[in-house]
Formats: C-alpha cells, structure tokens, sequence
C-alpha cells in the first residue's frame, strides 16, 4: 500500500490493515466435493427405559440457579452439529415438584409436550397452565420460564433448532434476561 | 442481440432467448425492509383435551392407499411456511391395530415419540420395534414405514422439517418408492 | 381450572393464565399438504442495463445517518421470503468518494465482492483495503462499516442470509451500536 | 421381545428387529452446551491477485465430462460445513471459448453474476444470454448447463447453499440427468 494522508475524519484512522487471512482457502472442483459430502445418517432409536434413569439421577441434583434439568438425546452421525438430527435439538427435561426454571431467551425456538406432571410456564406475556398430553410452542427471542406447581415431577419433551444457529453461528442469547450475547466459543448460559 | 451464425454442437441451438424475466425486480433499501420484515409469532398452546378428538375423528376414516393418518399442529402466525413454528411440522399420527402405513421418502427428517400403543417401524435398514416413550430419529432420504402390531391404536409425536425444505423449494419425494419429484406446486404425494 | 392459593414466591402469581390462542389450528393431512406445498420459484434474470441506471439514481440521494445504499434484486415468486432466491439476499451497493457506511451489525452473514472503485471496511478487528475483484466475509455478529477512500464510486455485490433470518423470526440486529433488537414487525433498522 | 406369530401381510416379517443403537447418546445439560458451541467465524478476505493465477491454472485443464471449472473460497473456520460462511459455497467458474458445461441440477440453488465474457446459460425452460454485469438465479432442481459463445475466456461468481443441504444431509443431485442420488459419502458428481 503507498502511504496516504488519513484525514482526521476518517473511520479507523488508527488501524492498521490487514492485507491477508491465512484461514481464507482456495480449493479446486476435486478438492472440495470430497471436503464437502458427508457422512451418511445412521437412523437411531432412544428407549424409554434408558432414558428414564438418567432423569432419575439427574432429578437428584440441586438445581442451580439459571440450569436446566434435560437429557439431550444426540446422533453421533451429526458431528459437529450435535443433534438428534443435523440441525434439531431434542432434550427430555424433569422438573421437581416447587422447582423454577428461571426466565431466558434465545433466538432458536422451543417447542414443549408435557409427558408427565402438571405445571405452568410464562412465554413471553402469556401464561400458560399445562398437563399431560398438552404441547405449547415458544417463538424465537420469547422469554420463557416453567414452574412445576403439582406433586410428582414433570417431564416436558423439548425441541429446539440451536444445532442449526450454532452451526450457522447465528444463536443468541439472553441470560439472565439483561445480559444478551452471541453464543459462540467462549459464551455459555448459566456459567455461573 | 445481433445474429451469430449458430454451430451446430451448440446447445439449445434451438432455443429462443429469453430476455427479460418479468418476475426479477428491483427494490430500493426503503422499499425493501420493510417488505423483508415479518410480523412476530405468537406463542401458542394446543391442549390434549381439543387434539383428542380429532385424532378419534380421523382414525374412523379408511386407511387410503399411501396416506397419512395425521392431524397438524399450525400456528397461524407462520404464514407461508405453514408450522407449528416457521420452519417445523409437528404432526400427531394415530395408527389403528394392523394398519400399514406404506414406505415413503423424502429428504425432510422425521423425529418419532411413542405416546400410546405398540408396533414397529422400518426405516432404512433398520426395523424398530417400539412401545410408548421410545423415540427414534429417520434420516433425511431414508425410506420409512410404519405398523401397528398391537391392540390399541399407537399414537406418535412427529417433528419434521418439511416447511423449511417447502419454503426454500428444496423438499424430494418419493412416493411409491420408485417414483421421485420435486415437491412444488403441481406435485402432491398420495393424490390418488 | 380449580381455585389454588397463589406461594407468594411463585413466578407469574399476578399473571392471568391463557387458556387458549386462536392462532393455533389443527388441519389434516388433506388440508395440509395442499398449504404447505409452495408454488415453484422460475428462474430470473437482472440485466446491469436496468441495475446501472438505479444505482446512479440512488448514489445522488443524500445519505442518511444510517443507511445503505443498495438495490435489491428480488424474484417475485419468492413471495413472504422477499430474496433473490428463497433464502438469500442479493444487494448491490454503492458508495460515493469519502461516503460511511456507519458501523452495524446483525446476526446475518454478509459476502462482499468488489465491482468497482476502492475503499476499506472495518469488519469486526480487521480493516481491509479493497479494490475491483476482492472478496471479503462478515461474519454474523461481526460489526462492519464502510467507507470509499477512492475517486470514484465503489460498487459491491453483498449477498446475506436476511431472509432465512428474517422467514425465520430469529433476525437480530444492532444499529446504531448499544441498541439490540430482535428484527420483528415494529422494528427496523436506521427508521431516523 | 415375546415371540409373536408373524402375519404373511405383516411388512419386514424377515427383518431382525434393531434393539439398539449404538450412535444414539444421551448427554447431560453439564456435557451438551460445550459440544455445542462452535468456534467464531473470523472474518476473512481472498484477494484477485491470488486468486487470478488460480484460475488460470485450471484454465488451462482440459475440460471432463462433467466436470466444473471452479476455484472455491473457503473459510477453514467453518469446520465441517466447508464454505465461505457457515452454510454458503462460494466458487469462482471459467470457461473457456467453445466449452460447455453439461446439464446437471441439484436441491441446492446458483446464483450467478458475470465478471468477465459473454456466453448463455440454459437454465429450466430459459436460454439466458449473458456478459458482464449481468446476474442470473437458477432455483432448487432447475437443470443447468452453460456455454461461452465469446472469443475470451467468461468469468462466473457463483453463490450455492450447498454446505447448508449437506451438512444437513438433506443435498439431491442429478447428473448427469437421469442418475438421480442423495449427496452423502459414497456418492458424488463427476466421478468419472
């Protein structure tokens, strides 16, 4: 670059330009086709009596203040990913009887059915009462918090599209609600 | 365009050109965001009390050839993509004792939960015999079908992502297997 | 639902349950796959014949604190999506000598390819100089601003994955920088 | 299982039954937000003077079958999805004087603007004819193939959500047209 006067008005003024980004690759025809294919899917099956110790034992556990309480059923095809399928989340969460999951928001979306139990969530200015059978759907960057207001602990089955935002790098997140920010390496929720 | 002598190993010699699309347009910023942005999606319920009925209303009907046995769970709000959320179908499927629903694909994914019955699935080389709170997952561009072996009717939860492969227009069918299509207007699977 | 006497510490204890949102529908599998299946989006073309004289018309426009100066190449068939293609935006821009593009940023992906003209832009940590023929990414959530250094007008080809976002409900944006919003019906980005 | 006398009707009655799988994880919220978060995305620049030579070196290759003549950007911090963002391919095509580019079509759509020639792409039912300046979009599954009729060789900028289908394994090609197959390991264009 030959030397230019900055004038004073110019944006980065004081930065210094970086000419090359060693992360940024050329690739021909036959080297990228075979970088790109992937992998196959292998179909998958999670049994109910599997499951349901690891939510016993995970139901066990103090409830810490911004946590949830799910098992994230995982395809170990998806890689990267790191989803039941390449872009979805499913997790099996248990809620005890009186406990809260505290308000947070994110831009993937969650869709709940209630397997088991009786409780509430609010979802963003609604509030919504639920029981065995009933499904609800809370929209991208809706707060979202549940309370387990029966006698037996509730099971909620939960699917959301966070592989697809992560791998995209486009998931946000606001946890507590105040703090927002872009969930990529060196972000995690409830990292207290 | 001025006339060129046309070789004949020339590709669509015969082809008239096409000049103008007048589909293509142009939009100013002002014009175009707000175009682009959407209105918010609600949160919604769908409670088990009003979905019951509908799933005993449609298990009556005949079984017909390569049909679905599903009531769709859609909030309003999605507008074009037409799901339960933008880019998710959930559909809850009831299967009566020895019903078959026959193999299909397609290059959406679907994700199954049990929540009543018994029977068995085979999907892709796979034969799954489930029972109620098992989940399994079915690849995109795995064949699937499924059979209730029991003596109640099977009920399952279906995730699938064919409103955001509909949307994009990148949704494949096949169905009867050997008879693929790209699903757009004009092509429906099981219009018999 | 019975009467229960409200914990004065459960959440939501002033909040009046929903019991039911209009919004959410039922439909079957007849009703729909005839909704969901989406007319076919035909191939498009854009001349710089006709994009040439719009650029000129809009680069003689005062800039406004926070604008850009696009035109976007929209296909009508892409319908609710508003993209060159279901998924995708396609923006061309122009910036005159000593214009700034004031600094950004969304959860969209941004590709930039230069047409015309030099100039540098500030993504995230990076100042790059550019000139006709360069290429360079903003990653999502990376803040970006432009700025000609030139003598000419710059022009850039800037392609963003706006409508996936935007189709999606999970758009997000921040502009000027401090101010974060989820890029819904009520908001738009530089409204001064 | 119980043995169960199998029906002759009963579908997949030679099948054995899959119990488990071993690719099917369950984790805990403690194990899956980590896996899930990705590295960011720096932002990146490929400068014309490096990738000009490139071009010219596969100029110079003679033409196969089916071949492409591309040189991808690539991003080495998109991981796994191998594009020049998250979920979006860049390649840059030439071709020369009388080459053809076969028909072929794909689930994925192209979005193409000409940097240098003149020649005419059949796209779907459309001949468009095209030279610098001009911006064509091909959709999901419309059959494409191209063709310099100039006297120099044309440069292509070319847009695909290829890594977007194939990381979500749901990419569907056809080519050349008539082999019709799911884009995932074992499978891939060209591979004469």
């Amino acid at each position: 670059m030959q030397t230019k006067l900055v004038r004073p008005e110019e944006p980065g003024a004081n930065m210094r330009p970086t000419d090359t980004t060693e992360w940024a690759r050329f690739m021909t025809d036959d080297e990228y086709y075979p970088f790109l294919i992937k992998k196959n899917i292998r179909p998958a099956i999670w049994r109910w009596r599997d499951l349901e110790p690891r939510l016993s034992a995970i139901a066990k556990d103090k409830l810490r203040r911004a946590d949830r309480r799910f098992v994230a059923l995982v395809n170990s095809d998806t890689g990267e990913t790191g989803g039941v399928l390449p872009s979805l989340f499913l997790g099996i969460q248990i809620i005890n009887p009186g406990e809260h999951i505290v308000p947070h928001r994110h831009n993937s979306y969650a869709l709940y059915h209630i397997l088991r139990g009786a409780g509430f969530s609010i979802v963003g200015d609604h509030k919504f009462e639920w029981s065995r059978g009933d499904t609800f759907a809370c929209s991208p960057w809706a707060s979202h918090e549940h309370f387990n207001s029966g006698d037996e602990p509730a099971i909620q089955y939960v699917v959301q599209d966070m592989p697809a935002r992560a791998i995209e790098r486009n998931l946000m997140w606001e946890e507590p609600i105040g703090r927002m920010f872009h969930m990529v390496e060196g972000n995690l929720p409830h990292s207290d």
